[in-house]
Protein backbone atom coordinates (compact mmCIF):
# COMPACT_ATOMS: atom_id res chain seq x y z
CA UNK A 1 0.00 0.00 0.00
CA UNK A 2 1.47 3.63 -1.27
CA UNK A 3 2.63 4.58 2.47
CA UNK A 4 -0.39 7.09 4.39
CA UNK A 5 -2.31 6.35 1.74
CA UNK A 6 -6.02 6.89 3.04
CA UNK A 7 -7.02 3.16 4.53
CA UNK A 8 -10.69 3.15 3.60
CA UNK A 9 -12.51 5.19 1.17
CA UNK A 10 -16.46 4.82 1.25
CA UNK A 11 -18.34 5.73 -1.34
CA UNK A 12 -21.98 6.80 -2.23
CA UNK A 13 -23.58 5.59 -5.58
CA UNK A 14 -26.93 7.27 -6.47
CA UNK A 15 -27.16 6.98 -10.15
CA UNK A 16 -27.41 4.02 -12.14
CA UNK A 17 -25.92 5.46 -15.33
CA UNK A 18 -23.03 3.88 -17.56
CA UNK A 19 -20.69 7.08 -15.90
CA UNK A 20 -21.38 6.00 -12.74
CA UNK A 21 -20.59 2.15 -13.21
CA UNK A 22 -17.27 3.12 -14.60
CA UNK A 23 -16.22 4.93 -12.25
CA UNK A 24 -17.06 2.62 -9.39
CA UNK A 25 -15.81 -0.47 -11.48
CA UNK A 26 -12.08 1.68 -12.31
CA UNK A 27 -12.04 2.73 -8.64
CA UNK A 28 -12.35 0.24 -7.17
CA UNK A 29 -10.37 -2.22 -9.00
CA UNK A 30 -7.42 -0.18 -8.94
CA UNK A 31 -7.85 0.54 -5.41
CA UNK A 32 -7.78 -3.39 -4.86
CA UNK A 33 -4.57 -3.52 -6.86
CA UNK A 34 -3.52 -0.69 -4.48
CA UNK A 35 -4.55 -2.87 -1.53
CA UNK A 36 -6.92 0.59 -0.80
CA UNK A 37 -10.45 -0.71 0.98
CA UNK A 38 -13.45 0.64 -0.78
CA UNK A 39 -16.61 0.14 0.55
CA UNK A 40 -19.39 1.77 -2.33
CA UNK A 41 -22.89 2.09 -0.87
CA UNK A 42 -25.91 2.13 -3.42
CA UNK A 43 -28.66 4.59 -2.85
CA UNK A 44 -31.27 5.45 -4.58
CA UNK A 45 -30.97 4.55 -8.62
CA UNK A 46 -27.79 3.24 -7.84
CA UNK A 47 -28.63 -0.05 -6.57
CA UNK A 48 -29.98 -0.78 -9.94
CA UNK A 49 -26.74 -0.79 -10.40
CA UNK A 50 -26.48 -4.33 -8.56
CA UNK A 51 -29.78 -5.90 -9.98
CA UNK A 52 -28.35 -9.09 -12.26
CA UNK A 53 -30.68 -7.77 -15.11
CA UNK A 54 -29.88 -4.20 -15.40
CA UNK A 55 -27.68 -2.13 -18.12
CA UNK A 56 -26.61 0.56 -17.40
CA UNK A 57 -27.11 3.58 -20.36
CA UNK A 58 -24.94 6.77 -20.80
CA UNK A 59 -26.34 9.80 -19.32
CA UNK A 60 -24.19 12.49 -20.53
CA UNK A 61 -25.32 11.32 -24.55
CA UNK A 62 -28.47 12.76 -26.08
CA UNK A 63 -31.62 10.33 -25.13
CA UNK A 64 -31.31 7.83 -28.77
CA UNK A 65 -27.22 6.87 -27.89
CA UNK A 66 -27.79 6.23 -24.44
CA UNK A 67 -28.44 2.22 -24.66
CA UNK A 68 -25.75 2.35 -27.63
CA UNK A 69 -23.53 4.72 -26.29
CA UNK A 70 -23.07 1.98 -23.13
CA UNK A 71 -21.94 -0.52 -25.85
CA UNK A 72 -19.63 1.59 -27.51
CA UNK A 73 -18.23 2.49 -24.08
CA UNK A 74 -17.87 -1.05 -23.54
CA UNK A 75 -16.13 -2.16 -26.69
CA UNK A 76 -13.72 0.68 -26.36
CA UNK A 77 -12.57 -0.28 -23.03
CA UNK A 78 -12.29 -3.94 -24.09
CA UNK A 79 -9.40 -2.52 -26.33
CA UNK A 80 -7.96 -1.21 -22.99
CA UNK A 81 -8.37 -4.90 -21.68
CA UNK A 82 -11.30 -4.33 -19.67
CA UNK A 83 -13.01 -7.01 -21.18
CA UNK A 84 -15.33 -8.01 -18.38
CA UNK A 85 -15.67 -5.34 -15.72
CA UNK A 86 -18.53 -7.50 -13.54
CA UNK A 87 -15.64 -10.32 -13.67
CA UNK A 88 -13.10 -7.62 -12.79
CA UNK A 89 -15.28 -6.12 -10.00
CA UNK A 90 -16.20 -9.73 -8.62
CA UNK A 91 -12.35 -10.72 -8.19
CA UNK A 92 -11.96 -7.16 -6.20
CA UNK A 93 -14.83 -8.08 -4.04
CA UNK A 94 -13.19 -11.76 -3.24
CA UNK A 95 -9.71 -10.25 -2.52
CA UNK A 96 -11.42 -8.66 0.20
CA UNK A 97 -10.61 -5.10 -0.55
CA UNK A 98 -13.92 -4.16 -2.81
CA UNK A 99 -17.45 -4.26 -0.75
CA UNK A 100 -20.62 -3.50 -2.38
CA UNK A 101 -23.47 -2.25 -0.15
CA UNK A 102 -26.88 -1.79 -0.92
CA UNK A 103 -28.91 0.42 0.87
CA UNK A 104 -31.66 -1.06 2.89
CA UNK A 105 -34.18 1.97 2.68
CA UNK A 106 -33.70 2.14 -0.92
CA UNK A 107 -34.63 -1.66 -1.26
CA UNK A 108 -37.72 -1.14 0.72
CA UNK A 109 -38.92 1.97 -1.08
CA UNK A 110 -38.12 0.47 -4.32
CA UNK A 111 -39.08 -3.19 -3.55
CA UNK A 112 -35.75 -4.78 -4.38
CA UNK A 113 -35.08 -8.25 -3.23
CA UNK A 114 -31.82 -9.68 -2.42
CA UNK A 115 -32.04 -12.34 -4.74
CA UNK A 116 -32.21 -9.74 -7.50
CA UNK A 117 -28.94 -8.71 -6.88
CA UNK A 118 -25.35 -10.17 -7.62
CA UNK A 119 -24.33 -13.09 -4.96
CA UNK A 120 -21.18 -11.31 -3.96
CA UNK A 121 -22.61 -8.34 -2.39
CA UNK A 122 -22.82 -7.45 1.45
CA UNK A 123 -25.98 -7.61 3.29
CA UNK A 124 -28.09 -4.33 3.07
CA UNK A 125 -27.23 -1.76 5.25
CA UNK A 126 -29.00 1.42 6.30
CA UNK A 127 -27.67 5.59 6.77
CA UNK A 128 -26.53 4.93 10.54
CA UNK A 129 -24.34 1.79 9.50
CA UNK A 130 -22.92 3.46 6.62
CA UNK A 131 -21.67 6.59 9.01
CA UNK A 132 -20.26 3.83 11.51
CA UNK A 133 -18.49 2.11 8.89
CA UNK A 134 -17.25 5.47 7.39
CA UNK A 135 -15.45 6.00 10.69
CA UNK A 136 -11.65 6.71 10.58
CA UNK A 137 -11.92 6.90 6.48
CA UNK A 138 -13.68 9.60 4.07
CA UNK A 139 -16.69 9.80 2.14
CA UNK A 140 -17.16 10.46 -1.77
CA UNK A 141 -20.58 10.86 -3.01
CA UNK A 142 -19.48 9.57 -6.99
CA UNK B 1 -20.70 9.71 19.22
CA UNK B 2 -18.87 6.55 17.83
CA UNK B 3 -15.27 6.11 18.79
CA UNK B 4 -13.05 8.09 16.57
CA UNK B 5 -15.66 9.22 14.38
CA UNK B 6 -14.94 12.29 11.79
CA UNK B 7 -16.76 14.67 13.87
CA UNK B 8 -17.78 17.15 11.34
CA UNK B 9 -18.99 16.37 7.59
CA UNK B 10 -19.37 19.46 5.56
CA UNK B 11 -21.81 18.44 2.35
CA UNK B 12 -22.16 20.38 -1.10
CA UNK B 13 -25.88 20.48 -1.91
CA UNK B 14 -26.24 21.56 -6.08
CA UNK B 15 -29.35 20.17 -7.10
CA UNK B 16 -32.47 20.61 -6.24
CA UNK B 17 -33.96 17.08 -6.87
CA UNK B 18 -36.04 14.86 -4.58
CA UNK B 19 -33.07 12.46 -4.29
CA UNK B 20 -30.70 15.13 -3.38
CA UNK B 21 -32.88 16.61 -0.36
CA UNK B 22 -33.84 12.96 0.44
CA UNK B 23 -30.13 12.10 0.91
CA UNK B 24 -29.66 15.77 2.94
CA UNK B 25 -32.73 14.37 5.09
CA UNK B 26 -31.60 11.20 5.78
CA UNK B 27 -27.92 11.41 6.52
CA UNK B 28 -28.53 14.63 8.57
CA UNK B 29 -30.65 13.45 10.55
CA UNK B 30 -28.99 10.01 11.26
CA UNK B 31 -26.12 12.42 11.85
CA UNK B 32 -27.48 14.09 14.55
CA UNK B 33 -29.06 10.99 15.97
CA UNK B 34 -25.68 10.22 16.31
CA UNK B 35 -24.36 13.49 17.37
CA UNK B 36 -21.86 13.91 14.54
CA UNK B 37 -22.13 17.56 13.29
CA UNK B 38 -23.05 18.32 9.78
CA UNK B 39 -22.93 21.30 7.49
CA UNK B 40 -24.68 21.56 4.54
CA UNK B 41 -23.98 24.16 1.49
CA UNK B 42 -26.79 24.81 -0.70
CA UNK B 43 -24.96 26.13 -4.09
CA UNK B 44 -26.22 26.70 -7.61
CA UNK B 45 -30.06 24.94 -7.70
CA UNK B 46 -29.71 23.29 -4.32
CA UNK B 47 -30.50 26.18 -2.85
CA UNK B 48 -34.01 25.69 -4.06
CA UNK B 49 -34.28 23.49 -1.59
CA UNK B 50 -34.00 25.67 1.00
CA UNK B 51 -36.85 28.29 -0.02
CA UNK B 52 -40.25 27.63 1.68
CA UNK B 53 -41.91 27.48 -1.75
CA UNK B 54 -40.43 24.62 -3.61
CA UNK B 55 -41.44 21.17 -4.35
CA UNK B 56 -38.25 19.00 -5.42
CA UNK B 57 -39.06 16.42 -7.96
CA UNK B 58 -37.57 13.32 -8.88
CA UNK B 59 -34.63 13.96 -11.18
CA UNK B 60 -33.95 9.94 -12.27
CA UNK B 61 -37.76 9.69 -14.05
CA UNK B 62 -39.35 10.88 -17.42
CA UNK B 63 -40.24 13.87 -17.76
CA UNK B 64 -44.47 13.48 -16.72
CA UNK B 65 -43.41 11.22 -13.88
CA UNK B 66 -41.33 13.74 -11.88
CA UNK B 67 -43.63 15.86 -10.01
CA UNK B 68 -45.72 11.98 -9.43
CA UNK B 69 -42.49 10.44 -8.18
CA UNK B 70 -41.84 12.89 -5.72
CA UNK B 71 -45.19 12.01 -4.15
CA UNK B 72 -45.09 8.60 -4.56
CA UNK B 73 -41.53 8.16 -2.52
CA UNK B 74 -42.97 10.65 0.10
CA UNK B 75 -46.13 8.00 0.13
CA UNK B 76 -43.75 5.17 0.47
CA UNK B 77 -41.24 7.26 3.12
CA UNK B 78 -44.58 8.16 5.38
CA UNK B 79 -44.54 4.09 5.80
CA UNK B 80 -41.23 3.72 7.40
CA UNK B 81 -41.68 6.63 9.68
CA UNK B 82 -40.86 9.66 8.01
CA UNK B 83 -43.87 11.30 7.87
CA UNK B 84 -42.67 14.98 8.24
CA UNK B 85 -39.24 15.56 6.32
CA UNK B 86 -39.19 19.14 6.87
CA UNK B 87 -40.01 18.66 10.26
CA UNK B 88 -37.03 15.68 11.27
CA UNK B 89 -34.53 18.53 9.61
CA UNK B 90 -35.64 21.61 11.78
CA UNK B 91 -35.61 19.10 14.96
CA UNK B 92 -31.68 18.19 13.73
CA UNK B 93 -30.96 21.90 13.28
CA UNK B 94 -32.42 23.28 16.33
CA UNK B 95 -30.52 20.20 18.54
CA UNK B 96 -27.44 22.06 16.91
CA UNK B 97 -25.89 19.36 14.93
CA UNK B 98 -27.38 20.40 11.51
CA UNK B 99 -26.63 23.36 9.65
CA UNK B 100 -28.12 24.51 6.63
CA UNK B 101 -25.64 27.62 4.59
CA UNK B 102 -27.45 29.18 1.95
CA UNK B 103 -24.49 30.32 -0.91
CA UNK B 104 -24.11 34.07 -0.83
CA UNK B 105 -22.93 34.26 -4.23
CA UNK B 106 -25.83 31.93 -5.26
CA UNK B 107 -28.60 34.05 -3.51
CA UNK B 108 -26.93 37.02 -5.10
CA UNK B 109 -26.89 35.22 -9.04
CA UNK B 110 -30.50 34.09 -8.35
CA UNK B 111 -31.90 37.13 -6.97
CA UNK B 112 -33.27 34.73 -3.89
CA UNK B 113 -33.59 36.56 -0.51
CA UNK B 114 -33.42 35.66 2.83
CA UNK B 115 -37.29 35.78 3.20
CA UNK B 116 -37.82 32.92 0.84
CA UNK B 117 -35.74 30.37 2.93
CA UNK B 118 -37.07 28.87 5.78
CA UNK B 119 -36.48 30.34 8.94
CA UNK B 120 -34.01 28.04 10.56
CA UNK B 121 -31.09 28.27 8.12
CA UNK B 122 -28.11 29.92 8.93
CA UNK B 123 -26.68 32.72 7.58
CA UNK B 124 -25.68 32.89 3.81
CA UNK B 125 -21.78 32.01 3.73
CA UNK B 126 -19.33 32.64 0.43
CA UNK B 127 -16.78 29.91 -1.08
CA UNK B 128 -14.24 31.17 1.72
CA UNK B 129 -16.05 30.82 4.46
CA UNK B 130 -17.32 27.60 3.32
CA UNK B 131 -13.65 26.14 2.96
CA UNK B 132 -12.79 27.52 6.52
CA UNK B 133 -15.80 25.64 7.75
CA UNK B 134 -14.67 22.32 6.42
CA UNK B 135 -11.29 22.89 8.34
CA UNK B 136 -10.57 19.39 10.11
CA UNK B 137 -13.44 17.75 8.46
CA UNK B 138 -14.23 16.49 5.32
CA UNK B 139 -16.15 17.85 2.43
CA UNK B 140 -18.52 15.50 0.49
CA UNK B 141 -20.09 16.90 -2.69
CA UNK B 142 -23.53 15.18 -2.81
CA UNK C 1 -3.13 29.23 5.37
CA UNK C 2 -5.96 28.67 7.90
CA UNK C 3 -4.90 26.99 10.69
CA UNK C 4 -4.75 22.80 10.64
CA UNK C 5 -6.76 23.22 7.00
CA UNK C 6 -7.02 20.18 5.27
CA UNK C 7 -3.34 20.83 2.87
CA UNK C 8 -4.75 19.40 -0.42
CA UNK C 9 -8.33 18.55 -2.03
CA UNK C 10 -8.87 16.26 -4.62
CA UNK C 11 -11.43 16.56 -6.98
CA UNK C 12 -13.18 14.80 -9.54
CA UNK C 13 -14.67 16.61 -12.16
CA UNK C 14 -17.06 14.46 -13.98
CA UNK C 15 -19.78 16.67 -16.13
CA UNK C 16 -19.40 19.05 -18.74
CA UNK C 17 -22.03 21.48 -17.49
CA UNK C 18 -21.55 24.74 -16.65
CA UNK C 19 -22.50 24.21 -13.14
CA UNK C 20 -19.53 22.29 -12.37
CA UNK C 21 -17.09 24.57 -14.55
CA UNK C 22 -18.52 27.35 -12.18
CA UNK C 23 -17.80 25.07 -8.88
CA UNK C 24 -14.30 24.17 -10.22
CA UNK C 25 -14.01 28.10 -11.15
CA UNK C 26 -15.11 29.40 -7.49
CA UNK C 27 -13.42 26.79 -5.32
CA UNK C 28 -9.85 26.04 -7.01
CA UNK C 29 -9.52 30.25 -7.22
CA UNK C 30 -10.72 30.89 -3.74
CA UNK C 31 -8.11 27.83 -2.48
CA UNK C 32 -5.41 29.64 -4.30
CA UNK C 33 -6.17 32.56 -2.45
CA UNK C 34 -6.21 30.50 0.90
CA UNK C 35 -3.22 28.60 0.06
CA UNK C 36 -4.99 25.22 -0.24
CA UNK C 37 -3.52 22.93 -2.90
CA UNK C 38 -6.47 21.53 -4.95
CA UNK C 39 -5.73 19.20 -8.03
CA UNK C 40 -8.91 18.47 -10.33
CA UNK C 41 -8.89 15.14 -12.35
CA UNK C 42 -11.33 15.35 -15.26
CA UNK C 43 -12.78 12.38 -16.55
CA UNK C 44 -15.68 11.48 -18.36
CA UNK C 45 -17.19 14.27 -20.02
CA UNK C 46 -15.97 16.34 -17.37
CA UNK C 47 -12.60 16.17 -19.51
CA UNK C 48 -14.66 18.63 -22.38
CA UNK C 49 -13.73 21.63 -19.87
CA UNK C 50 -10.45 21.35 -20.97
CA UNK C 51 -10.94 21.29 -24.19
CA UNK C 52 -10.32 25.23 -25.40
CA UNK C 53 -13.18 25.07 -28.00
CA UNK C 54 -15.98 23.98 -25.53
CA UNK C 55 -18.37 26.12 -23.86
CA UNK C 56 -20.34 24.70 -21.06
CA UNK C 57 -23.79 24.81 -21.04
CA UNK C 58 -26.19 25.04 -18.16
CA UNK C 59 -27.52 21.07 -17.11
CA UNK C 60 -30.01 22.55 -15.28
CA UNK C 61 -32.39 24.17 -17.25
CA UNK C 62 -35.04 22.81 -19.98
CA UNK C 63 -33.23 22.02 -23.33
CA UNK C 64 -33.26 25.66 -25.47
CA UNK C 65 -31.94 27.94 -22.37
CA UNK C 66 -28.77 25.88 -21.38
CA UNK C 67 -26.77 27.79 -24.03
CA UNK C 68 -28.61 31.52 -23.01
CA UNK C 69 -28.11 30.33 -19.40
CA UNK C 70 -24.33 30.05 -19.23
CA UNK C 71 -24.51 33.49 -21.26
CA UNK C 72 -26.74 34.41 -18.88
CA UNK C 73 -24.92 33.66 -15.69
CA UNK C 74 -21.34 34.80 -17.32
CA UNK C 75 -23.33 38.26 -17.51
CA UNK C 76 -24.46 38.44 -14.18
CA UNK C 77 -21.16 36.71 -12.42
CA UNK C 78 -18.83 39.38 -14.00
CA UNK C 79 -20.79 42.01 -11.92
CA UNK C 80 -19.35 40.13 -9.03
CA UNK C 81 -16.02 40.83 -10.41
CA UNK C 82 -15.61 37.78 -12.56
CA UNK C 83 -14.79 39.00 -15.73
CA UNK C 84 -12.51 36.52 -17.21
CA UNK C 85 -13.23 33.12 -15.13
CA UNK C 86 -10.20 30.81 -17.46
CA UNK C 87 -7.94 33.74 -16.88
CA UNK C 88 -8.51 33.81 -13.33
CA UNK C 89 -7.78 29.68 -12.95
CA UNK C 90 -4.71 29.97 -15.33
CA UNK C 91 -3.98 32.51 -12.44
CA UNK C 92 -4.50 30.12 -9.53
CA UNK C 93 -2.55 27.36 -11.98
CA UNK C 94 0.33 29.85 -12.31
CA UNK C 95 0.59 30.28 -8.63
CA UNK C 96 0.96 26.77 -8.09
CA UNK C 97 -2.29 25.90 -5.61
CA UNK C 98 -4.84 24.56 -8.56
CA UNK C 99 -3.72 21.86 -10.42
CA UNK C 100 -5.69 20.46 -13.65
CA UNK C 101 -5.14 16.93 -14.52
CA UNK C 102 -6.46 15.04 -17.84
CA UNK C 103 -7.83 11.59 -17.23
CA UNK C 104 -5.43 9.33 -19.47
CA UNK C 105 -8.51 6.39 -19.93
CA UNK C 106 -10.67 9.19 -20.75
CA UNK C 107 -8.29 10.70 -23.53
CA UNK C 108 -7.64 7.58 -25.03
CA UNK C 109 -11.73 6.90 -24.93
CA UNK C 110 -12.83 9.34 -26.83
CA UNK C 111 -10.16 10.39 -29.17
CA UNK C 112 -9.16 13.48 -27.59
CA UNK C 113 -5.50 15.05 -28.00
CA UNK C 114 -2.98 16.88 -25.52
CA UNK C 115 -3.05 19.84 -28.48
CA UNK C 116 -7.09 20.08 -28.16
CA UNK C 117 -6.43 21.20 -24.28
CA UNK C 118 -5.51 24.54 -22.54
CA UNK C 119 -1.60 24.72 -22.16
CA UNK C 120 -1.44 25.09 -18.74
CA UNK C 121 -2.92 21.76 -17.43
CA UNK C 122 -1.04 18.76 -16.30
CA UNK C 123 0.27 15.84 -17.82
CA UNK C 124 -2.63 13.29 -18.39
CA UNK C 125 -2.86 10.54 -15.85
CA UNK C 126 -4.79 7.69 -14.79
CA UNK C 127 -6.73 6.14 -11.90
CA UNK C 128 -4.13 4.49 -9.79
CA UNK C 129 -1.79 8.04 -9.89
CA UNK C 130 -4.74 10.07 -8.82
CA UNK C 131 -5.51 7.30 -5.96
CA UNK C 132 -1.77 8.08 -5.33
CA UNK C 133 -1.96 11.62 -5.90
CA UNK C 134 -4.57 12.01 -3.34
CA UNK C 135 -2.60 10.56 -0.49
CA UNK C 136 -3.21 12.41 2.66
CA UNK C 137 -5.67 14.81 1.51
CA UNK C 138 -9.26 14.07 0.77
CA UNK C 139 -11.55 13.21 -2.27
CA UNK C 140 -14.12 15.12 -3.33
CA UNK C 141 -16.35 14.22 -6.76
CA UNK C 142 -18.00 17.65 -8.09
Amino acid sequence: MVENMVETVNFIVKDKSFEKFGMMMILGTTGDAMDIKMNFFFTFWGLNLLTKKFKPKVAGMPFPMKGMGAKIFLKRMAKFGIEDPWGMIKEAVESGNMKLYPCQMTMDLMGIKKEDLYDFVEEPVGAASFLEMSDGGQIVSL
